[in-house]
């Protein structure tokens, strides 16, 4: 409890939540870093694609970088719609389920879930390389410092972080303010003619076709888009008029995006840079054009910090969205209580448990975890667009023709990037995540059917009011005399007249002593002695039970049990469970009710 | 409960145990496997340590395993001695107990258990090592086949295995003639000059001691003297007069062991034999005796199985030494409590498990684990054999001065062997017993001092009669109106007059709305709602509880808790655990009692 406290901090009371409300451009900073981030991974991952063959097709990258900016003009214009359709905050899971029904709510939901525990690995493990690219010391402990990383994050959720708001959009300037320099710089040097280091010339490892060797490269840049979404679900936390700050918001962050992704992809193919394992190619960008001086180290920093910060987001939406998920009933009530600080503890806590496994099954490695994770968000893409289709032509509401052509084109888009990813990316991990998604579902519609039928069961409507029960049996087995028989008899004489003690007989002698010692201690309460023939207390116990149960239908019987309360956890494992063991069969008598009175022991 | 049922059968009824008593070669065939098992490694382990100095030492086989015939010698005519000293029974606890004190029976007690976990782990290690220098294929295997040879044990002795006794004489039989069939052919080659085949040379892999060498090639053999005790610990089970029978038969068993001891390690000697990774030495003797015709088959599954015996009896010895162990208070109630088939199953649970966890840590090598083996062993001897010179001392009963001499004898030469094993072999594994046994007996005597406090608690010698309590007050705490809480109310009413429900307001709309529903379904039950500022249930409900108890001092409190029973076990999870954590902490609270009532769910 105590190192809790310290760890998270006091409670918060109730009416200390407070809603501070963003302008645009610290909205800006708080919802584009999972998106801006992206640039720091996506390049490299184009080129990690295309290097299977050799540096034949490495000038592809240009090509699919502009393809790539393109898919973010269409997404964002096509979320600039949902954003005025939803001004109260429209994710996929609620799009898709208000307009396509619950299945496809789930499966976005789903899709959506997945998607923050990878944006949290990814995220983090890229940070880590951005670092480590700087630092190259703590190379070979990545894996630990990820696992450090993510659960100072769980830690600070728990605490409550969102008063902190306006400090972290800072890192966030610095990122974009950097980036843009180097890119200025780098371009600048470009147009006067700075000639660029000989290209590398590599042999492909094995032969390749070479469609599908870009098709791959595509489907690996796209996870620049991750996180493009999140304004359109943070709507509500801009200042009024809400949508529109919000989709200005949008419209800037996809410009800068783009552009940044466009610049450094560019550049990374003017300098001929090539992935390497224990650097990242931005940070042999950066050092090609500033060489290893102080801005080199802005650089790194800056990436690592708004690569926390993306991961940082993912610890506000999954909570978000499986409390959510939680208040319809699809995940466990718990996902749906706030904590003492006022967060959704649970959710919390899970995110980073699932986050921290993923980075110890792929090794701490960015480049593992990239295929799974445009998959998840390509299908919530496309069931949200999908379903703002359908909210077009259902709603027919102002400039629905124009609406149905943005969102149509934009969930026709991320459907074929879609398949393209999901096929390009199936053996590398890409299978995960489609085994993973239909799985959820399935557990979440158990879920709901499992709430609806208790709701049900629970339900007062329509019930007759009940009867006392008409008598009271109470029945203590007993295992001798001494102190912890004598405080459970004392009990049950406070419950019922009708009491009575049991004691089932292995050894007549022993038998004969605990008579005795019944007179003088038994506070009057009858002892009945069973017979046992396979030295167990339970079957003659239970047959009596039921025997009483005949006799008094209509009524209710208590069994009390004696409890030892030991000082230390392991004392209890220094005591027969007998005890346990009654409890546990009674639990599923009709009409039985088992207690334990507890003796607490001290410690001497 | 049906799975336990098909391995371990249906119970037993106590009137049927029985007492089977054995003649001497039974006897000699039950109580020698463990001892006589032995010589299928011991040659093998000096070998395995002289070879360290190349085959510069090799030929010091002899000598040593000459010296360690005469202790054979020493140690059985000082078991002997306790033999006719203790006719019910001489283990070492027991008479290191009686002599020595409690903590040396400790001592002896702990190295003893230790000893037979090990007992288990060598012997089925060596057993499939037998096995897979006949069958290579196993070889790779050889985890899986030991693990799966120790369940089969456990299951075998959980059913009760006593019975067999006469069938697992034969084996042992089998093996005795097939070893002497082997060294009588050998000799009888040796004798007519027979040309041994050429020695290997092999270099010293690095600079050596000689005589360090030597010494822990002495403490490695020192294994063929487990289980030499064997016979003391089972005197009862033999044909009257027990003590003349069973001293005989351990002077046949030291005789066998010597004789068999020193011949295999003789021929191994001339027949140039070196150890080899994935074939035992006894399989090369074997096979360059008699070639690997059917005699060779023979005797490597005889082997196998004498060494599977071996491990068999310890599943007999550890569960009954615990069980008396359990009796004075040293260990776990548990392991004293016999189960459905009259077998001390935790006891035989414990060990098989314990065993396999040593047979996967050390992968299973027989070799690995030697080191460890035999400080328990010599442990427990010396303490034995100086608890006999004490007890002779003391008593000094018929012949108290040859049985002084006799087994001072004996104690200070095992003690010496202990120094010589312990420190020749410390840094091999040694050390892991050296630290294991005072742990033991830390925790045995924190065992027996908890059940000492708690008896002395439980005692009713010289309290008072309890008197009744003055009032009995009841809580409901209640989370909305609902079937649960009906339930509930409804027993509540059966335990007392002066039953209450308690509801923590967080919405007051809410609370109206209970209320409404409280006047129709509450049964006439007050409904009290408290107020919470911290979105937590627990505080108020205490603080309203202990204001309960000091309106009422002398009387009890039961709060009554509605409780689901869920069908299936993950349903449990799906609900708040609010409940638990009430209970959990009205566990400590004196003078409350906490019920839940069950509620049934259906699954629909």
């Amino acid at each position: 409890m105590s190192l809790k406290r310290i760890l998270i901090g006091s409670p918060i009371e109730t009416v200390r939540e407070k809603h501070e409300r963003l302008s645009k451009s610290t909205g800006l900073a708080i919802f584009s870093s999972d998106a801006l981030s992206s640039v720091a991974y996506a390049t490299e991952e184009i080129l990690l694609a295309l290097v299977v063959a050799g540096t034949a097709l490495i000038d592809y990258s240009m090509v699919i970088a502009v393809g790539i900016a393109i898919l973010i003009a269409i997404v964002s214009t096509s979320y600039f719609q949902t954003i005025h359709a939803y001004p109260s905050g429209g994710g996929a899971y609620i799009v898709a389920k208000d307009n396509l029904g619950t299945n496809a709510g789930l499966v976005a939901g789903a899709a959506l879930l997945i998607d923050y525990v990878l944006t949290v690995a990814v995220s983090i493990t890229a940070g880590v390389a951005a670092l480590s690219s700087a630092i190259p010391s703590i190379y070979n402990h990545k894996v630990l410092i990820s696992l450090v990383a993510i659960a100072l994050l769980m830690i600070g959720n728990l605490r409550g972080v969102r008063e902190a708001g306006k400090i972290f959009s800072i890192p966030t300037f610095i990122f974009i303010i950097s980036m843009f320099v180097l890119i200025s710089v780098g371009a600048a040097r470009y147009f006067s003619g700075d000639p660029a280091p000989e290209p590398q010339v590599l042999e492909a490892t094995s032969s390749y076709f070479a469609l599908f060797v870009v098709l791959k490269a595509f489907a690996s840049g796209c996870t620049a888009l991750t996180g493009i979404e999140a304004v359109s679900n943070g709507i509500r936390a801009f200042k009024a008029p809400e949508p529109r700050n919000a989709s200005v918001t949008l419209i800037w962050m996809a410009a800068i995006l783009g552009s940044m992704f466009i610049g450094i992809t560019f550049l990374t193919d003017h300098y001929n840079i090539l992935p390497m394992e224990n650097e990242t190619v931005l940070s042999q960008l950066t050092a090609a054009i500033f060489s290893r001086g102080p801005f080199y180290y802005v650089v790194q920093f800056a990436t690592a910090f708004i690569l926390i910060l993306a991961a940082n987001t993912s610890f506000a939406d999954f909570p978000r969205l499986s409390s959510v998920m939680a208040a319809d009933g699809f995940m466990p009530r718990q996902f749906g209580s706030r904590g003492d600080r006022l967060v959704f503890s649970n959710g919390i806590l899970i995110l980073g448990l699932l986050a921290m496994s993923l980075v110890v099954v792929f090794k701490g490695q960015t480049h593992a975890l990239i295929p799974l994770y445009a998959v998840g968000v390509f299908l919530s893409f496309t069931l949200s667009q999908s379903g703002m289709v359908r909210h077009w032509l259902r709603l027919k509401g102002k400039g629905w023709q124009k609406g149905i052509v943005i969102n149509g084109t934009g969930a026709i888009t991320t459907f074929v990037v879609l398949i393209v990813i999901a096929s390009a990316k199936f053996l590398h991990g890409a299978w995960i995540v489609i085994i993973a998604i239909p799985v959820i579902v399935y557990l979440t519609k158990k879920v709901k059917r499992h709430y609806d039928s208790v709701a049900d069961q629970l339900s007062l409507t329509g019930r007759k009011v009940q009867v006392e029960y008409t008598h009271h049996s109470v029945i203590v087995p007993v295992s001798g005399a001494h102190q912890a028989v004598v405080n459970a008899i004392r009990y049950a004489k406070a419950l019922s007249e009708d009491a009575v003690a049991v004691y089932v007989c292995f050894d007549p002698m022993e038998t004969t002593r605990v008579k005795q010692k019944w007179n003088t201690h038994g506070m009057g309460v009858p002892l009945i002695v069973l017979e046992s023939e396979y030295r167990s207390v339970i079957e003659p116990l239970m047959d009596y039970i039921d025997g009483v149960r005949e006799t008094h239908r209509g009524g209710v019987i208590t069994v009390v049990l004696p409890e030892f309360v030991p000082t230390r956890w392991w004392q209890h494992l220094l005591h027969n469970q007998t005890a346990w063991m009654i409890k546990g069969i009674l639990l599923f008598k009709r009409g039985v009710v088992s207690t334990s009175v507890p003796l607490h022991l001290d410690d001497k």
